[in-house]
C-alpha cells in the first residue's frame, strides 16, 4: 500500500469522508488513490479558497472534519482566507498540503516556496510526513488535533504519497471538551446575583438550542442580560428558542450595548474587541470598570456549564422564548428590509442560512429570529468570500437540509467558481445575491475612519457599476439557473421557485 | 500630513504612480489619500489575485514597481500565488498590506493574523512602518528594495495611516546591476572554445534583444549552442532575433536536450531543475559530467557580461537571425495546432502575448517565432491563475501595445474577475481563452506520476465539463464583449476583429 492509499483510509477511519479538492501534479497519487478508497468523496472545486471555505462550511454543520487537497504554497495561499476564517471560528478541518518529494525539496524548483510558515499562520496543528511508514499515524493524529484545535495541516510530499510500504493507522481518541470546575459554577452564580450583569454568549452554546435555553433559565431566575457576539460559527435560531441580542458592529453602538455593565460573564465566547480600531476610540465596548468572568471559553463545553449554572442559580426557572411569527410578504420597491422581509415569510424549515450579506443584511436577522427552526453560518474572520463555498459544505453536510445563502455581490466574486461546483453536485443550494452595486460597506468606513478627504478619485475606488456585474450571466455561464428581481414580488416568487425546486439556483435582487 | 499621503506621495516621487488595489477597512486612509496625490493612478480589482498577478505584468513590461494595496492577512493570502509567481520571475513590486492600528494589534480581533509570517515567504524584504515619521522612509526604501530583490512588502498600521507628523521621503539611488568581472569573462571564453558546451539563457537576457544577438554572436564565432529557460518572465521575440531552443518541460525530453553537454555556462539564468520530481528520474537535466560555469545569474547584468563575451571570444561574429515568416490562416477543424496558426498569422506588430495556455499551447511559440517583434510573458512559478492579471498589468504599462492573452480554461477560473477589471479599464486586451473542458495539464501528470491505478474516481476529479463551462456568458456578465468559435476560420475572424477594436474582447476557442 502506497502512502496516498493509507492516508485516505486513515482519514476514511477517522470519519473524515469528503475532500474538498484543488490538486496539482503533486497530489496525483492522492487522486488516483481515490478509486481504491471508495468511501472518500471527492469533491472538486476550481479554485482553493473555494475548498478550504467548502471545508469550513462542511465543519460547522457536520460537526466532523472534512479534508481539503491543495497544491503547494500557491494553493495554500489560495485557500489561506477562508482557513483564516475557519481558524477564528474554530471549525475542525484537514488540510493535505501536496509539496515536492523529498529528494526535489533542495533543488528549489519554481513551486518551492515555505509552506510550513504559511500552514503556521492559520493552522492549530502542521506537520511535515516524513516517510510512508508514518503518514497514516500523521494523519490520525491530524483529524485529532482538528477535533481539538480547529485548523489542522498536514504536508504530504510526493514521495511520501507514492512510496510504498504504508499502512493506515488506527484513529485516535479525542478527549471530550473539559467541563467547568463546580466550584468555578458556584463562583458565578454569586456573581449574577448582584450589580448590572451581562451573560455574553458564543461558540458551542450559540450552536445548540440547550445551551441557548440553559442561559434564558439563567437570565429568567437571576435577571442577567443575554448578550451574543456578533458574529458566530453557527447559531440555532426560530421560534422556541430565546430572542437573544447581538452585539452590534459599529464600535459606538457596541459601547452603548455595554454600558454601565459591572460583571460580564463569557459562555462558549471571548471578551468582545472591536471590529477594527478608529481613531479616538477605544478598541473594545467592555466598560473600564466592568469585571470579566469566564464561565467557558471556545474549546470547553459551554452547554454543560450553562445547564450547570442553571440548575445551581435559576432552578425552576422557566426560560422565555419566542412565539412563531413570520413576517408578511412585502410588495413594492426591493431594498435590503423588503428583501429580509422576504426571506423570513418564505424560510423554509429546518433551513441552513449562510450569511455574507453585509451592509445589504440590515433587518435580515430580525426578520427571521422567530420564524420555523434554522442554523445561522455568519463570516466569523472577516475575510470576505466565504460565503458561496460556505453553503456548499453546508449542502455536503446536509443534503436533506435546505440551504440559502445571502450573498454580497463584492464579496461573490472573491469565489465565484463556487456557483460551478454547486452545479456539479446538484447542491441544494438557493443563493439570493444583493446586488447594490459597490463596495457599501467600505463607503461606510470611509466616513467612519474620518478620512482627511473623500473625494472623487476615493470614490471611484468603492464603485462596482462601471461596468455592472451581471449575476444571471456569470451564474448561467457556471451552469446553475438564475434570474433577477427588481421588486418584492418577483424576489418572492424566484426565491419560492427555486426553494421549491432541487439543485442550486441563484437569485439577483437589485436593491437600490 | 498624515502617513497615507506621505507615502503615496513618496511613492510616487520614486517612480511608483500605479497602485493595483483591493481595499479593506485599514486601508481607508490610503484611499481618502489618492485624492491628494492625483499622480498615483487607482486601479481596482475585485480579489486580491487580480492586483498581484496584475503588478507582476506591470513590472515585467514597465522595468518599474507597480505597487498594490492589499487588507491585512487575509487579503495579502488572497494575493499570495501571483506574488510567489512575481518572486519567481524576479518582478519589482511593493505591496502596501494594511494592518490593525497599534493600538489594536494586541486585542486578537477577528482579523488578527501573522501578516509578517506570510509576507516573508513571497518578499526579498520586509517592514512593518511603525510611525507616521518613519513611513515615508520606509516607503522609499521598499520601492529601492522592489527594485533590487523584486517583491517588496510594507505592513502599514491604519493608525500609522492616519495620524499626522509625516513628510514625504526622498527617492533612495538604486546601485546599477553587477557587471561581471573581466577575468569571469575571460575564464568563460575559454570554455566556450572547447568541449560540448551549451549557454543556457533566461530573466534580463531574454528580455532584452541586444541580449540575445550578443549570445547569438557568440553561438556563431563559437560554436556553442543556445538553450533557454523553459518559462521566462519576459521574452524579446520575432524576425530580426535569433532562434532559441527553450528547454523542455517534460523531464525526459529536457533531459534528451542537455545530453553529452560538458559545460553548462549560465548567463541570466540558474542551473535547470525539473519542474516536478517523478519516480524514477533525478531531479534535474543536467549530466553529471557537466560542469557548471556562471557568466551572470538573475539580478546581475547579463546582457553586458554577454557583450563583453562576445566582444572577446567572438570578435566580428554575424548573429544568425530569422527571417520574417508568418504562418497561413488554418481552415477547418479547431485544435491548438490550428490555434496556434492562428495566432501566428494575426499577432500584430509590438504586441504584448501573455502565455497561460499551458496544454493548449502545443505550437503556439513556434508559430509566433519568426511573426512581427513582439514580447512574451510566461508563468514563472507555476501558480496558475497568472494570465489574466498579467494582461491588465501589461496593458496599464504600455497603453499603446496591443495585449494578447492566451488563457487555459481551468487556470482561467482562479482570477475571472480580472475581466471586469478590463472592462473596467477598457484596456486593450484580447483574451483567447482554450476551452478544453478538462484539467488537461494533470491528466498527463496522473498518467506520468505512475500513479497506481487511475480509475473513474480519479479522472471525475479532472473532468471540467460537467457542467461545462460558458466563458462567453461570464465574460458577458463582467462587461466584456465575447464569442465564441469552433472553427479556425470563425477563430480568425474573431480574433481579427477585437484586435481591430479598441477595449478588451474575450474569444473562446473550442478545441476538441
Amino acid at each position: 500500500m502506497n502512502g496516498a492509499q493509507a492516508l485516505i483510509r486513515t482519514l476514511v477511519d477517522a470519519g473524515v469522508d469528503v475532500c474538498f479538492s484543488n490538486p496539482g501534479t503533486s497530489e496525483m497519487h492522492f487522486v488516483a488513490a481515490l478509486d481504491d478508497v471508495p468511501e472518500m468523496r471527492g469533491v472538486l472545486t476550481l479554485f482553493e479558497g473555494v475548498a478550504t471555505g467548502a471545508a469550513d462550511g462542511y465543519a460547522r454543520m457536520a460537526g466532523q472534519p472534512a479534508a481539503t487537497l491543495l497544491h503547494l504554497g500557491p494553493g495554500l495561499g489560495n485557500g489561506l482566507a477562508n482557513l483564516h476564517n475557519a481558524r477564528r471560528g474554530r471549525a475542525p478541518l484537514v488540510n493535505v498540503v501536496g509539496d515536492h518529494a523529498r529528494s526535489h525539496k533542495r533543488l528549489d524548483a519554481p513551486l518551492e516556496s515555505d509552506i510550513d510558515a504559511i500552514a503556521g499562520t492559520v493552522s492549530g496543528w502542521v506537520r511535515r510526513s516524513l516517510s510512508p511508514a508514518d503518514v497514516a499515524g500523521d494523519a490520525a493524529e491530524a483529524v485529532a488535533a482538528a477535533k481539538k484545535a480547529g485548523v489542522a495541516t498536514l504536508i504530504l510530499p510526493a514521495d511520501v504519497s507514492w512510496e510504498d510500504g504504508a499502512e493506515p493507522a488506527v484513529p485516535l481518541n479525542v478527549r471530550p471538551r473539559p467541563h467547568a470546575a463546580p466550584s468555578l459554577i458556584e463562583g458565578i452564580a454569586e456573581v449574577l446575583t448582584g450589580e448590572e450583569t451581562v451573560l455574553f454568549l458564543g461558540g458551542d452554546v450559540m450552536a445548540s438550542p440547550e445551551g441557548q435555553l440553559a442561559a434564558a433559565r439563567v437570565a429568567a431566575g437571576t435577571g442577567v442580560r443575554l448578550v451574543t457576539e456578533t458574529f458566530t460559527a453557527r447559531t440555532a435560531r426560530g421560534a422556541g428558542l430565546p430572542e437573544l441580542t447581538r452585539l452590534p458592529y459599529p464600535p459606538e453602538m457596541a459601547i452603548a450595548a455595554l454600558k454601565g455593565t459591572r460583571h460580564l460573564v463569557l459562555a462558549g465566547a471571548t471578551a468582545p474587541v472591536h471590529f477594527f480600531g478608529y481613531p479616538g476610540l477605544p478598541g473594545h465596548p467592555v466598560p473600564d470598570d466592568c469585571t470579566v468572568h469566564v464561565l467557558s471559553v471556545p474549546g470547553e463545553n459551554g452547554v454543560a456549564a450553562l445547564e450547570a449554572l442553571a440548575e445551581l442559580a435559576a432552578p425552576g426557572a422557566e426560560p422565555q422564548v419566542m412565539e412563531r411569527e413570520t413576517p408578511e410578504l412585502p410588495t413594492g420597491p426591493l431594498n435590503p428590509r423588503t428583501m429580509a422581509a422576504v426571506v423570513g415569510a418564505l424560510l423554509p424549515e429546518n433551513a441552513i442560512v449562510v450569511d455574507e450579506a453585509l451592509t445589504s443584511g440590515a433587518g435580515l436577522t430580525e426578520m427571521t429570529s422567530a420564524g420555523p427552526r434554522h442554523d445561522w453560518l455568519s463570516l466569523t474572520g472577516g475575510a470576505i468570500g466565504d460565503g458561496l463555498p460556505m453553503a456548499l459544505g453546508a449542502a455536503v453536510a446536509c443534503p436533506d437540509r435546505p440551504v440559502l445563502g445571502i450573498q454580497a455581490d463584492g464579496s461573490a466574486m472573491y469565489t465565484i467558481s463556487a456557483l460551478w461546483s454547486y452545479a456539479r453536485e446538484q447542491a441544494n443550494i438557493t443563493t439570493i445575491i444583493c446586488d447594490n452595486g459597490s463596495y457599501a460597506i467600505l463607503e461606510h468606513e470611509l466616513t467612519r475612519v474620518g478620512a482627511a478627504s473623500d473625494g472623487e478619485r476615493a470614490r471611484k475606488l468603492l464603485d462596482l457599476t462601471g461596468p455592472a456585474l451581471d449575476f444571471v450571466s456569470i451564474a448561467q455561464g457556471m451552469g446553475v439557473p438564475a434570474s433577477r428581481a427588481s421588486t418584492a414580488e418577483e424576489l418572492a416568487e424566484q426565491v419560492r421557485s427555486a426553494l421549491a425546486e432541487p439543485g442550486p439556483h441563484v437569485v439577483v435582487a437589485t436593491l437600490r
